[in-house]
């Protein structure tokens, strides 16, 4: 998790608190800074100024960050210092270029956009501040967080992507430049770069941080998640964003279920270790874990996904294709091409079918706390023209249940792998402290 | 439905068709208007320009449109007129303000945002445009859709509301200034000035017209439909606008049920009438009819809905409340503030229980195919500071489901009383063809 490249230590390490360890603050996680700051041996502007240095020093190579405003970073890190209170106060965020920003431009991944400057911030960033966060800057996103990626690298080896659409978010955390980055999922675009790059990816339930400035694609399926170094950092930043704190919760030992699909023929071996070994170790920890197999209905939702997807994000983008298409990648124009032929009636039968999927899920859910899943097939691949399949996401995504990604083991190629935890619907709270506790189990092997 | 003040017949009047009346074009329903384009009898330039006069006559009275530019419509209509194909070739319509229009200001209904220019059409407008439609301009909207009106009039009598948010659309529609126009509903927004304006108010199920482009509110809940003035004409541009046409559909006889809910002690005694009375025409004419009433939970998220826009609003206009509330009325600093204590956890809980309802509401929908409601208290009051109670189109928004409100009777004030049907979820097509047998019926008698 970027522990590869570590920092210069030309700024005054932070004591990291209970492991006792010395970290550039850059390094620290969101909470750890956060009660640093509380306790007064850490400033924001401290903690600002070792992630711009970070960025200055690493950001060529990995190419995550895409626009960063040193002065206005500082300042309101400045005005943070001479606060009190404010859930989030101090602690640096990034933004997925797919939000829209006041301060910085906002290009959605697409040239149509260079110099684009919306009005207002989104609401989720708006929240962030109103909490006392303070916005670094904008990172990478693939085309209208679409498949055509970003040039952004994994930090864990340049050569490979670091997944996407929320690529720069991902990379931008993996590598130690921000402990927080907003990112997007419509289909699989924040679990699998999380995987990729050895940090956590959380997709709430849909619509619990809200979508207000985000250029919406699959308006019923888009959702504004967190890329973070600790499944705790999710969860602070999310619950403080809407000016709250995370209740400690205990209710562990977990009723888990290792929820197999036909999606799994397509998860490498390595995967699949991974995912039986967090189950194996949460097991040794008092977890309950039996192994399901998803209903045909639901499994059928696959496919559907991608056509609902089509049909949406046609119409989301039906401007631009009308007017500005030569700007869109082949890859694009295909992906919209594929919603042509989809009638209004297939559509609504398509929604029906999801909507009924979702009460069936809801249903299943009443014996077991979370699922585990892959979030990807397995380490990244290397080459940046793709960025990798989205196919383990689709189903979460399509039924609005919250999902984690954190980090586990690292693969053949020495690349990170995660692994997914799926929560009911609206279970956010209990997935993140089964999630947090599995990341530990995990860890401690 | 603005027959009350015809526009003087100095267009070429056109044979509208089966009942060989004699109309001005503005007069024309958009399935007619359509009919007699692809037939060579009208061309949309002199139906553009018919709608342009009558809203050269009227406006300054109704104060529908906020914008609209002459040489632009006509131009998109002569072209259209060129075309050949398009399911909406050449008909007008109108965009309500909280959808984005490149064209056009878009101000969202407030101060803040006077003189914005979007950089795209919203994702409806632009695939109205593409499927033929021509945008005649914008239409009034209360402050961000919310409850401070616009200063638009009821074209019935303008010393009345038209009800709102979608107040200008309504109202164009009514005053025959554009056979179609865009509204919005997050509550209300569109069934109740439907109503008071004597027009047919469209909310589709959740997400068919896509939110691309709209400024969210409740993104949860926030559902892009349409005013027009016959219930044909709604099934028509909204599948028109995703390129098809709407198939004839005979299943009726249709089972419907009157749906007694909490609320009704709200309604006045000439909504009841007119609920009832649309229940009895339809069984004289082979409907089979029962009364229901709505289980607990169901009931019981009327308040809910109210608490959880709350919620959503706050974040959704977050930078706006930091750093313009001084220009939010005060209607809406306290609305946002009814946000304020609500926390996370208390919104996921919505969320799952919202959740819960929808798929107990299918299943009420096994026996049943359209809810027969009221979709506002009454008549529209008098006075234009106030746009009407909410109330009957709350439960309806947040469950997701479709909802027509059709114009049926005239009340004590001699003002438009309409009745809402309700569909299940996804069953749009369905619930049109009932919509408009039940409108066919009503006006029958």
């Amino acid at each position: 998790m970027g522990q590869d490249h570590p920092g210069r230590p030309h700024h005054a390490a932070v004591n990291a608190g209970e492991a006792g360890r010395m970290k550039s603050p850059n390094q620290l996680s969101a909470l750890e800074a956060a009660r640093a700051i509380e306790a007064g041996t850490l400033t924001s502007e401290a903690l600002v100024r070792a992630c711009l240095d970070r960025i200055a020093e690493r950001n060529l190579d990995v190419l995550a960050f895409t626009a960063t405003d040193h002065e206005l970073a500082l300042r309101h890190a400045r005005h943070a210092d001479q606060q009190t209170g404010g859930v989030l106060r101090g602690i640096p965020f990034a933004v997925k270029d797919v939000i829209e920003t006041r301060d910085y431009e906002t290009a959605y991944g697409s040239p149509i956009y260079l110099g684009h400057r919306p009005r207002v911030d989104a609401g989720s960033v708006a929240r962030a501040c109103e909490n006392g966060a303070v916005l670094l800057g904008k990172v990478a996103t693939s085309e209208f967080a679409t498949q055509t990626p970003s040039n952004t690298r994994n930090p864990h080896d340049l050569r490979h992507t670091p997944g996407g659409s929320s690529s720069g978010s991902a990379a931008a955390v993996a590598d130690c430049m921000v402990p927080v980055a907003f990112g997007t999922q419509t289909t699989a675009s924040i679990v699998r770069p999380a995987s990729y790059c050895g940090v956590v990816g959380y997709k709430p339930t849909f619509g619990f941080i809200g979508t207000a400035g985000l250029k919406p694609l699959s308006p019923t399926q888009d959702t504004i998640g967190l890329l973070t170094r600790t499944v705790e950092d999710a969860a602070f930043f999310a619950f403080g964003l809407h000016g709250a704190r995370v209740a400690d919760r205990d209710d562990l030992s977990p009723r888990l279920a290792i929820c197999r699909s036909g999606q799994w023929e397509h998860a490498r071996p390595e995967m699949i270790d991974a995912v039986e070994r967090v189950a194996r170790e949460a097991q040794r920890h008092g977890a309950v874990v039996r192994t399901i197999t998803l209903p045909r209905e639901i499994e059928d939702l696959y496919d559907l996904q991608a056509r609902l997807f089509a049909f949406e994000a046609r119409q989301s983008l039906a401007h631009e294709r009308l007017h500005d298409s030569d700007k869109f990648s082949e890859r694009l124009k295909q992906r919209l091409a594929g919603g042509l032929g989809i009638t209004p009636d297939e559509y609504l039968t398509m929604r029906r079918r999801a909507a009924l999927a979702r009460a069936q899920l809801a249903s299943l859910f009443d014996g077991v706390d979370a699922l585990l899943y892959p979030p990807a097939q397995g380490e990244a691949d290397a080459g940046l023209a793709d960025s990798g399949s989205p196919r383990f996401g689709a189903l979460w995504s399509l039924l609005h249940v919250p999902c984690v990604s954190f980090p586990v083991t690292r693969g053949p190629q020495g690349l990170p792998i995660g692994v997914q935890a799926i929560g009911a619907h609206g279970d956010d709270a209990r997935l993140l402290a089964i999630a947090a506790f599995l990341a530990r189990v995990a860890a401690d092997r």
